[in-house]
């Protein structure tokens, strides 16, 4: 089975009437307009980018010619920053999903893609870190599949890769980390999920952790991970006020409480933490 | 301790006597030539980037830039390909790793930075993949920090990342996976590293494993993989020739004596292989 991973996004420009970016938030329904004299592709197409961290510069050449020359119209998750979203020169669309609106804001949004896909419109959906990362990139694979779309799918740098490297912490490193496991910290519908058990050669990242870090960090030590274990914190991966907290197993609780934690944030542990210190 | 993840390129052309690419491969050893009416900064700079897993596509933002018009001298891997290598403008040299010259290729690429860095360049170092896995980026960092030079740290797209997802393949997925772990299926010096145990909600991705497929299959027999585990080996991923093979833990021997295999690639295990299929 040979795979065609993505299509090279074209460079012609895009029709005047796309061009605007003042539609940004999308609260009200507005449906995209064809000009009269413009011929569409009956059928529309997706593609599913991953925006990686924060920073424009870390996405890849395939996200920033998809958005910037290729999209009839951008979806993005509410987490993709104002820097990127900016760059956006055709329709936008941002997704609400605050606190309590998670599910409607991806009705919402599958709604306007679909409506974009029906009408001909070359569709991204933008979304924050890979795509395939804790990202729900699969569901809305899947949810474009059965409406007859194929979807192109880009990756992106995820913060749990990302985010440790900015923080000058290797994920692997010879005679230190062999392998790494990136996993969550808490579990679909608040379940508190199994601790991976410890191993010495592994770094860890823990993803949607920190707003039960001591509970965390108990479960951890049940699970065999050593006090002196070094961590770290990577807050804001890659934006201007990304900032490391470093700690052991044994002093993140007392650490975290006199510096704050400003979300979101990622936790790793293990001796590779210490690599590069 | 607020990190500052890495410099912005400037924009500024390059001086035009280094603007030439016809030195790829630089078995001899040219140096660098200072123009009489330029000056340069007496130290040099050093920037660490990973550039992805081969499509020029897949460079960030932020390597693009570094190697098109931040950088006086890239020095390469011998993995990255033609194509990337071809959007360099500055002089290029790329390290001979082959194999029984792994050693002294590093060698040459550290002399080369070196005197690249002494007489005030500023020097890309560009990897294939991502600096911090498994590409010994955190060595170099620390050989670059004994010399007196802090390197920046650019990520990319590893093909333990992005291969999966170019197969198709989630290396989360609600219901499915909930963690992934990335290993070898060789240790250093030859040696059998432990196979990580069996769980069922976990992806993992194995790298330089594929030469050593059988023994491997019955390690993680052995380690209580099922036999119908959905299995993938993604090989070139994101080249024009990307292939995965599709099998399962008891059928891949099989499968990759009849399919033929061309490295390099990947082998990802799990129940999310299949859950895009």
């Amino acid at each position: 089975m040979i795979a065609s991973p993505y299509d090279s996004p074209p460079s012609s420009p895009l029709p005047v009437f796309l061009a605007r970016s003042d539609n940004v938030g999308g609260a009200t329904s507005t449906t995209l307009q064809q000009t009269p004299d413009h011929t569409f592709n009956p059928r529309g197409q997706i593609k599913l980018i991953g925006a990686g961290p924060g920073d424009p510069d870390l996405l890849t050449m395939a996200a920033y010619k998809a958005i910037t020359s290729w999209a009839d119209i951008v979806l993005a998750d509410k987490l993709v920053p104002k820097e990127i979203l900016d760059l956006i020169t055709c329709k936008l669309f941002v997704a609400n999903k605050n606190k309590g609106c998670q599910a409607s804001g991806q009705q919402e949004l599958f709604e306007r893609a679909t409506e974009a896909l029906q009408q001909g419109f070359k569709v991204v959906r933008l979304k924050q870190g890979d795509p395939f990362i804790f990202g729900r990139g699969g569901e809305e694979y899947l949810f474009f599949r059965r409406l007859g779309y194929e979807a192109s799918i880009v990756p992106g740098i995820s913060s749990s890769i990302g985010g440790p490297l900015l923080a000058n912490i290797p994920l692997t490193h010879r005679g230190v980390a062999t392998q790494f496991l990136v996993c969550t910290g808490t579990g679909s519908h608040d379940t508190i999920p199994d601790m991976p058990t410890y191993d010495a050669n592994r770094t860890t990242v823990f993803l949607m952790a920190l707003h039960r870090l001591e509970a965390l960090v108990e479960d951890l030590k049940l699970a065999g991970y050593p006090d002196n274990l070094p961590l770290a914190i990577v807050e804001r991966a890659s934006s201007k006020d990304q900032r490391c907290i470093r700690a052991t197993i044994g002093t993140v609780v007392q650490v975290v409480k006199e510096a704050g934690y400003r979300p979101p944030g990622i936790l790793v542990t293990g001796w590779a933490c210490n690599a590069l210190a």
